[in-house]
């Protein structure tokens, strides 16, 4: 590991940042009809985990989780939330340089100041695969998605934060059809019902499932229609952002 | 204002706490039929704000919410819950001490680790007006239930954290039937029925509330009636704790 590029990293944000408190980014996607989750790890064998960094002094949380999310993976503009903050005392000690580093490169700053532990924001975010397009952070040389059943070895309490995040998905749901944002731009009805079903974990009656959704009249159906489905043709949706925000504010529900 | 009284209270938290960390405790009642939340000031005409305070260094926001819940308002062992983060920089800036204050009652401690911006973790209470008994903090000269409607002009941004409150308790009830805690420990359908619609803020139909409820097995129905209600005697029942574990368990919903 290169001894200046780390001073460099430490020097660059000590100034920035609230030392004490960080977000870290649950990003969920669907592959292979699994629920997965974005892993990385900072530099190799530094275990995996969430990517996430400190939130800046002039940044309120929702700005420090998009732009975090920016730098370590590429993605700009996607669905995110926060759902729980994490505060365990001894969830996180902050990672002191070790006595190798040369300390002079951080010349000027206190490093007694840094906190003796780390509050992290919880955020969850939702994706389609197939318009990822992952660029690697600072750090990055390793990053990979896990289904949220086959989890490896994670640092700090990160297991913990994605079975959250995922308890936190499931009950948005009921409020928000955020779901669709794990889809390409159209979709079909069983496409959308699947991706319920993987979240939720148990499977729904196709008629009724198909009859609520259409019910909220937030998802428009296109003249076009799914080709290549042997025998069958569904039609193609859209998610209507304006139809949706109209349904919120006469205060409606979306159970499944 | 008694001076060496402020410094006192700036020395004891300086050390001990996360200065850019607080927690701020929304503590719904039910009172004459409308939802309230108790409101306090710090002192005389320094503003109505919400029970709060800094995160200790040694404490998780769990524990931070119960102990500045009882150290302002004596309240122990009550339903709180975290439902928001509320992060904007310019939300709240440290009360610096004023001019006026003698700054040598601050022996020792360097005013200058004051931060600029405060993070504020928003919990959620729900207490039964009944069995209340307030009692004051350090500073506490004043608090008072108001309204949810009928707030006054209140410090920083606790308008916002209210009404968020009200948007997270409202939701939280289609997952836990929490609102029992708002009544005494025996109650009758019609008075948990009337809460559920102080917190909806919309009538609900009678026999299918009732229904619903009795669906769920979670309310023990006792060998006993509320008298005195006019040609009525309807039965009382209590929450089962134990019930309602193992509904939780087997994943069940509670939507009203």
């Amino acid at each position: 590991m290169d001894q200046k590029k780390v001073a460099a990293y430490f020097k660059s944000f000590l100034h920035k940042a609230e030392l004490n408190l960080s977000v870290d980014c649950v990003i969920f996607t669907i592959q292979d009809d699994r629920l997965k989750v974005l892993l990385t790890q900072l530099f190799p064998d530094s275990g995996w985990m969430l990517p996430g960094g400190f939130i800046r002094k002039d940044e309120d949380s929702d700005t420090a989780a998009n732009r975090i999310l920016l730098e370590r993976t590429g993605l700009n503009n996607i669905y995110q939330q926060q759902f729980e903050i994490f505060s365990d005392p001894g969830r996180f000690s902050f990672p002191k340089p070790k006595p190798e580093l040369n300390l002079e490169d951080f010349e000027g700053i206190d490093l007694s100041l840094l906190p003796d532990r780390v509050i992290s924001i919880g955020y969850f975010a939702l994706v389609n695969y197939e318009s990822l397009h992952l660029t690697g952070g600072l750090f990055e040389e390793d990053a990979y998605w896990s289904g949220v059943d086959e989890l490896p070895e994670l640092n700090y309490d990160h297991h913990k934060i994605i079975q959250h995040a995922r308890e936190a998905l499931r009950k948005e749901l009921y409020f928000k059809p955020i779901a669709y944002n794990l889809l390409p731009e159209k979709f079909t009805m069983p496409e959308l019902q699947k991706l319920h079903e993987i979240i939720l974990g148990r499977t729904i009656e196709r008629s009724s499932f198909q009859k609520r959704m259409l019910k909220w009249n937030i998802y428009e159906r296109l003249e076009e229609r799914r080709e290549g489905v042997a025998h069958k043709r569904p039609y193609l949706y859209r998610f209507d952002r304006e139809k949706y925000e109209e349904a919120i504010r006469h205060g409606m529900r979306f159970g499944i």
